[in-house]
């Protein structure tokens, strides 16, 4: 998303990482060249590495940022409840909220891990780590809690992460469905597959879906 | 897959097939050259052409076989019976192991659609359409029969389609789970997010499992 405030540096940085996530996106990273970029953007290569010295550390910034964003989301969207169906709800809005709302970032982040030299895919790796953590926690409390199906939690929290993702390659909001249309449908799908105990405690998502298709 | 048998011609155009795959898997498509393709498979840039006339013709030949490879598996695994959740369960085990055994091929597939002209993208979309229609067929005689809970058809078989497809990013099969081990744990997955109706039909998975995380 462009910055429209902040100094001239900041704009340009922005437009920067705009263009080299919708290029990335499009051809890849190693199709892409900083002359490329440059033109894009509307400015002298040289420009270019005044705020990213090689191309490796432009593909660094826009992942790092990427599961920083993420983190960041997921802090803020964070309930305060302790009810594992509560926080699971919230934890699958932020996640398809916050991927339909950077569809091209995603497919950077998702796509060009190969690019990364082994230092810096470990500091990815261990953001992403971090972050399923969080799931995996919910799902966790909510096995011992019986608020879930006891299974497999790592695999569990894999299956649900790609199942969600996986919305931004096929879905586009000016379709036939909202984004609260499929997120509504993903979270029924989210309380089945984990087999959200509806006895026990009220759940604010319905588990009875109309008919639809 | 290495092919084995046939002519040299078509051991040479195995050996292309091969090496191209792998190579944009690591790569992409765009950062690939042939050049760079013929020095791979030690064969000079003037033969590919003789087996691929475009850069373009090879991925998209490679594509093509991968979808067509698909939906062969999976009329071969189809069982006769027309129980949902025997189709179902067939459905998942053949995708599954199927992505399985073609990762890079997969990976070509999913991210280099974005390459193909866009005659030859509707060619392979349609694939892809018949291939989810197969399993939109078995959710929608699920749903009417009651044999699944009914919801909306077109989002489940996405979100199926893409939480088993997503195991060939985290799955090797030397780590502490077996390919049989991970097939299990999706087809519980899935029979719940499916909402299977344990109590008509005799079900051949479990649906409690243990508690292993």
């Amino acid at each position: 998303m462009a910055r429209t405030t902040g100094s001239d540096g900041e704009r340009t940085e922005a437009a920067i990482r705009d263009a080299a996530t919708a290029l990335i996106a499009r051809h890849g990273y190693e199709a892409m060249s900083m002359r490329q970029l440059a033109g894009e953007v509307g400015v002298q290569a040289a420009a270019l590495y005044r705020y990213f010295p090689t191309k490796e550390d432009l593909l660094f910034s826009l992942m790092l940022e990427h599961m920083e964003a993420l983190l960041t989301a997921w802090q803020e969207a964070r309930p305060a409840s302790t009810r594992p169906q509560v926080l699971l709800s919230a934890f699958v809005e932020n996640h398809i909220a916050f991927h339909i709302a950077r569809r091209h970032s995603t497919h950077v982040s998702n796509m060009e891990l190969r690019s990364l030299s082994p230092e810096r895919l470990t500091r990815i790796l261990k953001l992403r780590t971090t972050y399923e953590k969080e799931l995996r926690t919910i799902l966790r409390d909510g096995a011992a809690t019986d608020a879930f199906a006891a299974d497999d939690i790592e695999l569990t929290a894999m299956a649900l992460i790609q199942m969600m993702t996986g919305v931004i390659v096929w879905f586009r909001p000016d379709e036939r469905l909202s984004v609260a249309g499929v997120t509504e449908t993903y979270l029924r799908m989210t309380m089945r597959l984990v087999g959200a105990n509806e006895g026990r405690e009220e759940n604010h998502v319905h588990q009875h879906a109309e008919f639809r298709a």
